[in-house]
């Protein structure tokens, strides 16, 4: 296929001057981009395909950037970017990076929000509605929020707020029957009757809020997107519009395997495999195999996921889990609440979150379960520093966990001491345990010494003098590194220590190496400030003891290469081994 | 009156044997004796007022602890202590203090969890819910929650998820039409609604989401709540029983003035009067008093509140913020996203939250607010060590806050710095800006010098040698007092410093400490663990400085006294100074 219509459209300006043939073809043109481009580099898939007609739609009939579209978690934003002057990045290799994967005012007027935590759109669209009526001025605020979304509670205390609002604001729901996995909850129940009965049964949710409430069947049809949008266009008060999607829409793998197609790496047009499988073993993997054994042992375990069961395994693995495993949406809060509630009755719960999302839940952690001291397990994926988008960067979890009372923040540093403290987390009746899932898989032979019961005891794994280098979790390699390094170069048998505890001191050790050293590095996966290294800094400031902390900045990072991080941080040993070395003279 | 009905019952078990009469009876002496505690020693009224025949009925049909009631924040478990035990904490004066106003397992088989924070119930009640079907046993879980309450994202995401379990699950939601203060919220037309049709209109919020409903016209109808709460006993599905309660029911003042007597103060019985009132200036006066004056110049400016309006004055002094306050409900993420999206267009939005509750934002702060890098201003009220509850401890917000790149967190030391603060921050276009009130007011004359514009500037107050006292925020006048003992008992000029910024370092100015000092202390007014005094540990961590941090420990208290807790963590003149004597030997 050419790219005859998108060739001319630059801008929404240039979108308008289409014909309604024009717009069809421009929609077969979009999704030919978006499948081609993330078949070739990975990204959000079925999101964005289901989107593009509604996109279109969107420009087609309203007036952005003075119409203000804010799009949840914008993973969908593809669309929008290839009509907002951004097809570039689309369309030409050399450039497919320089365009993010969310929406980002950096690249453009018509991007509001850099977003990437779902459930948002609607609280920030109110603040631009009313950011409007104070200015006097009367554009369209548009809120695009997948069904998904709906289930966090950020997004209904938006949908309430808005509801009130007694203004203009549209709200646009995708309803594509999916979270990244299936939907759970009441409201699902509703959007499907809505569907059945095309948004004309009794029962509605959304007019339950105060809503005005418009039903598109087909969200594919372009006719009728613009049609219901020219009608709601201008409105003087708040709408919502309940569009009927298909996700994945227009490829026939990503429309049948809708989870797998949320987001994708690189993978074969032809027959939708992707090129690179995973070859090596990993943490998902390890954990389900665990689990699931357990679970059928221990009727008392139950997974919980909010809203990202891959956590736990792909669809077919968490078979095994049967009624033990429990997706409650993308709803994080009452993740942590229902563990409480769980574990209070001597149930054995295990939560799974990537470490972006344990953000959303510090006030359950620290109320609904560290104040009650309920021993739920909390398995925290994707910690540590990488390459990633700011919107979803692993650096703050060890100062946000590790600092509420009552919590016991574990750091394996290999698989085995992973799966004994997972072990020990479940069958412990003392705390909440949280422990940072690994990310590269490291085997020991070396004997794991369970329990852990001897809270903030930390594993003196080598013995020596001057030198003591405490390694946290996935840094403890790195820490044998430069034990080794400095043998080798300075010909110093360094202490290393395992600490294990990310969230306490092991103060009868630390005191210890008073007695023969000079100098302990800290190193750990994450940001320093609030992290595991001031603590060792703390209970040694007014002692004889020098320290070095190494981790992450306090920073937002975006797309940094890693190795560029661990440069800048200096998280590597020839630097390590140099400041020791500066400071040994 | 007499005790005659309530002296028979010391358990559920008692009210069970009572006539319907005596039940009528019982909740008169019930109310009574709460009116009259509550009059000598302050505590939440309106709410347990309105719960009294409600939770009589409850423990009539139900059989408690076997079937577990969750009270929502639990401030309306007044009438469930005293049924269930714990009547001497409300009779006796001598024990007034021996029962705490929440829930608390620590207290009685009947309470489940210690319970502070809003909008958990429901979620929490799924736990003890599916712990029940795990262990195939057939109890009623009830979660009884207040209107107000359900504007939370945590209510929502327990609804949704508890609506669809389709198991045994009773949702008492107790409808008082409040609040704290009024409710906002698309939803409470829906519920004015319902119980103008008595339940019977064709919308309705909670079928929406698929629970089985049922509407009691008066709450405090003993026989219907009876009636009611027996036909649900048992049920094989989720129901919501939708009741309209009167707050304050039984004492007219209260009646009348529910926000005012939501939590009160000690108050005399005839008048409802307080009797301590306020002589002294606070910072609710002092903010209100400015934050009015600007606005009135300024329509940019837009303060905000998730529910604890009374932050920004008394509702008489509230109105003079015309509609340039909005109150969200209790809602926190939305607040914040809500201000994000206001000051991403111009607008100068100021939120106010006390400590204990910006915890409920943690993400919201980090990805909505500071990814963004948007200039709204957060003033946190009620931070620092205190002897309140274990659910409200204002000790974690720097921790908290501090850690998030790109939020610059500001810690004034006197009512002039504070006011300038605040101008700044909402004149500035480049940070987020939280600043933490003062709970002293403490006037000065010395000139403070805004701008803050060079971010992590400390204040260098008094320069001296060898010792220097880094005293943040609201115990600053604590580092002067520590300043003038030791140029009285040691004779020595140490250096004092205002460090303003809790988010950063001067690391100018602590370089230039290291010529002639030798002992940094550090003081501030939270926990330790994540907070100021860990980053200059850090700092001189591999430097010939020496640093001890005054703080609190990482410790959940509750009801402490304060000076207890001062001694504990020797945040006292003379344990500070004993402290310095012994490093400078």
């Amino acid at each position: 296929m050419g790219m005859n219509v998108l060739n001319k459209v630059n801008s929404p300006e240039d979108l308008k001057k289409l014909t309604q043939d024009e717009l069809i073809v421009l929609a077969d043109e979009i999704r030919e981009v978006i499948i081609n481009k993330v078949s070739q580099v990975g990204g959000h898939f079925g999101p964005n395909l289901g989107m593009v007609e509604a996109t279109i739609a969107l420009h087609y009939v309203f007036n952005s950037p003075v119409d203000k579209i804010v799009y949840d978690v914008s993973h969908q934003c593809y669309p929008h970017k290839i009509l907002t002057g951004r097809k570039h990045g689309f369309i030409d290799p050399d450039q497919y990076r320089s365009i993010t994967g969310y929406t980002s005012p950096k690249e453009s007027e018509h991007d509001f929000f850099t977003i990437g935590h779902t459930s948002t759109s609607i609280s920030l669209a109110c603040g631009l509605a009313k950011a409007r009526d104070i200015k006097g001025t009367k554009e369209n605020i548009i809120a695009v929020i997948g069904d998904g979304s709906l289930s966090g509670g950020e997004a209904y205390e938006g949908l309430n707020n808005a509801a009130a609002s007694g203004k203009n604001m549209i709200i646009l729901v995708n309803d594509n029957e999916m979270s990244i996995s299936v939907n759970y909850g009441g409201l699902y129940q509703n959007l499907a009757e809505l569907r059945r009965s095309k948004g004309e049964c009794e029962t509605n949710f959304f007019k339950a809020l105060g809503f005005d409430y418009h039903y598109i069947e087909d969200g594919h049809d372009l006719v009728a997107l613009i049609d219901v949008f020219s009608k709601v266009k201008d409105t003087n008060h708040p709408v919502v519009i309940h569009m009927s999607t298909v996700k994945g829409k227009g490829y026939k793998p990503a429309e049948i395997n809708k989870e797998a197609f949320h987001y994708t790496g690189p993978f074969d047009l032809e027959s939708g495999e992707l090129l690179h499988k995973p070859s090596s073993e990993n943490y998902v993997q390890i954990t389900s195999k665990f689990l699931i054994e357990k679970a059928k042992l221990d009727a008392k375990v139950v997974a919980i996921t909010a809203g990202t069961p891959g956590i736990f395994g792909p669809s077919h693995v968490r078979e095994g889990y049967g009624d033990q495993l429990i997706d409650v949406g993308i709803a994080e809060e009452h993740a942590i609440a229902l563990a409480s509630g769980l574990a209070s009755q001597g149930m054995k719960p295990v939560v799974g979150f990537h470490s972006s999302f344990i953000q959303r839940t510090y006030d359950q952690l620290s109320q609904d379960l560290a104040i009650n001291n309920h021993p739920a397990v909390i398995l925290i994926f994707n910690g540590g520093i990488s390459g990633t988008d700011v919107t979803h960067l692993g650096v703050f979890d060890i100062s946000l966990v590790s600092n509420i009372p009552n919590i016991v923040y574990l750091a394996p540093t290999t698989k085995e001491e992973y799966l004994a403290m997972v072990d020990w987390g479940l069958e412990q009746n003392e705390h909440p345990v949280v422990i940072r899932v690994p990310n590269r898989v490291v085997s020991t032979t070396e004997s794991i010494k369970p329990p852990f019961d001897d809270i903030n005891q930390y594993q003196l794994v080598e013995k020596g003098y001057k030198v003591a280098i405490l390694a946290l979790g996935s840094f403890y390699q790195l820490g044998e590194k430069v034990l080794k390094t400095v043998k080798d170069q300075i010909g110093l048998d360094a202490t290393l220590i395992n600490p294990r505890f990310a969230s306490g001191i092991d103060e009868s050790l630390l005191t210890n190496l008073l007695v023969d050293h000079q100098l302990v590095i800290t190193l750990e996966d994450g940001i320093l400030d609030g992290g595991f290294g001031e603590k060792i800094s703390r209970f040694y400031a007014d002692k004889s003891m020098r320290v070095l902390n190494y981790g992450a900045n306090k920073e937002f990072t975006d797309r940094v290469n890693v190795d560029e991080l661990y440069e800048r941080y200096r998280l590597r040993v020839d630097l390590i081994v140099e400041d020791i070395k500066k400071h040994l003279d």
